[in-house]
């Protein structure tokens, strides 16, 4: 990120901010349409079609914006994706920007509204500025956002663009992690849209991982977690903001993009976190470093920021610690990119 | 209800909106004071004795609130049934406030903001006035409220005491269900506490009920209903709003308590949903007409409200035919009251 001054990144963060709002206040007027218009029109604007135009009009209302200033970066958007010829893991070195502009369409369709624009902004392959805004969480959306670097910061904004910031995490220092985590962790995972029903279908092996994190201690085998809650928020982009804000602790979700958790990502590890695969490494040794998660390989762990705790672990032992127990508890997932 | 006027009502709920926000005010200085505390203190304020703590301290100020303007009302909170001998359902059929001070403890300790402020009132055992407020949802707190009564109404409020409000269900006339629902339904279910480990748990059973309702058609033997997405949120007072505002579909939750749910059902009823028995009652026929849930039951099974779909059924047909849909691939679950 050398090449890159925090003045520089400030003011990328601030136009993906306004952005983001831009964004954010067009899904609002476009859910008010949808609240007043008649049935016939409401239900057709449940399908499929209408709501990928919706999706394909703020990845355009971004992209534009962000071009307009910034023509040399590279971008990276779902909708310009799923599109396009070119399924390959594009991220390159240089300044790269990877958006989803609507992460929780299922959500968003319902109205239920754990859904948000999600703005990341990469150097060297690794997430740098993120800005998630889900417009419809509070009457003035929420939005998360940080620069990682040495002189960046996070924040939390619930009260417009020109209300107060929080910043994050939410506790800092951030506490530490429980001595006997992951009991007593906050949990989020997805069941996914992969629904098949086979043995060992992701389905079966999502809904095994959860009951063997939420059983009680000694139970399944050895591989209860006794965890204190199991969260499913129907958005892989608002799971990880909660555990960068240190709203929860663990995020475990197999199937999601890029996009989905770039800006999230850059927030976590601002805040401390630290995000692995999902699968451990084959071949990894007990006493090997955990690499950081491929932003393309579709498989996250993340773990939020804590402090040393009163055994004198540091935050990356006990963060690593906790990663080996998820692993012990989870089975492996199958996840490919398409070719 | 005919004992109180419409204008009575109105200030019964204005009363417990009022109640609801200064007891939100609290939680919020509360978790304020626990952002800035060492970790020593914030580490003990995890434990659970000072969360219960917290718990009833809202309660009380709720309680000597309402006490204060309506001394006559019988009254019913979590924390004074927790701590006192009688472990019946209370209920009886005068005016009777029944409490919950905070929902969803586990989040608020977490500072996941699905934490919720429940405050329903009760006439002939009919929940009638719900007031859901959760203070960390959005800069100025999120409050879900209703009158059940003809001329009532319901109503989300987002900007503050003094801010516009939004009729509730947010699509008026709500949509009718999906033909072939569960498929396509948003369904909201917790885990809970209850985390044994054997093969007729209460775990066990819930989490296969998910993956039932999760998987595509025709899997898990005919069991499969593909709905849209599973949600967990860790508060059922959160979930049984979600769906009472149609902004989801399905709320499928046992082991709760009547002032877990009392005032997101007087929501519920006013915007045209249902709540039925988790459980199906024992030798109801196909024909016979689904009763509503016990309120003291433990087990809920509620369906947002809906208009006359494109094939003439009421919304009452339909509703009862998704409840019968979710019945059929759903095991019972096992929770009683303390004698």
């Amino acid at each position: 990120m050398s090449d890159f001054s925090i003045g520089e990144l400030q003011k990328l963060h601030d136009v993906a901010c306004t952005v983001a709002r831009l964004a954010g206040n067009y899904m609002r007027e476009d859910q008010l349409r949808r609240r007043q218009t008649p049935l016939a029109t409401r239900e057709k604007l449940n399908s499929v079609d209408l709501v990928t135009a919706a999706d394909e009009t703020v990845e355009k209302m971004i992209k534009d914006s962000i071009l307009k200033e910034y023509p040399d970066h590279a971008f990276i958007g779902e909708e310009s994706y799923s599109a396009g010829e070119e399924k390959r893991f594009l991220l390159k070195d240089g300044p790269t920007w990877i958006i989803d502009p609507i992460d929780g369409t299922v959500n968003m369709v319902h109205m239920f509204p754990m859904t948000a624009i999600s703005i990341g902004f990469c150097l060297k392959s690794i997430p740098t500025v993120g800005v998630v805004f889900a417009p419809f969480l509070g009457g003035q959306g929420t939005m998360y956002s940080a620069i990682h670097h040495p002189e960046g910061g996070a924040w939390l904004s619930e009260l417009g663009p020109d209300g107060p910031t929080t910043p994050l995490p939410l506790t800092s220092p951030p506490p530490p992690l429980p001595l006997d985590a992951p009991k007593g962790c906050l949990f989020f995972g997805e069941y996914g849209k992969d629904r098949r029903d086979h043995p060992q279908s992701n389905l079966t092996k999502k809904a095994a991982n959860f009951v063997n994190m939420a059983t009680e201690i000694g139970g399944r085998g050895g591989k209860g977690g006794m965890v204190h809650g199991i969260r499913s928020l129907g958005s892989s982009t608002m799971d990880m903001v909660y555990v960068a804000s240190g709203q929860g602790d663990i995020m475990f979700e197999a199937g999601c993009w890029e996009w989905d958790v770039c800006a999230g990502i850059a927030i976590l590890l601002q805040t401390g976190g630290i995000v692995v695969d999902s699968n451990p490494p084959l071949n990894l040794q007990d006493s090997d470093p955990i690499p950081m998660a491929n932003l393309g390989g579709r498989r996250y762990l993340a773990i939020r920021g804590c402090s040393e705790d009163s055994t004198g672990r540091s935050p990356r032992m006990q963060q690593e610690a906790l990663v080996r127990e998820v692993w012990k508890r989870t089975e492996r997932l199958d996840y490919q990119r398409p070719v």
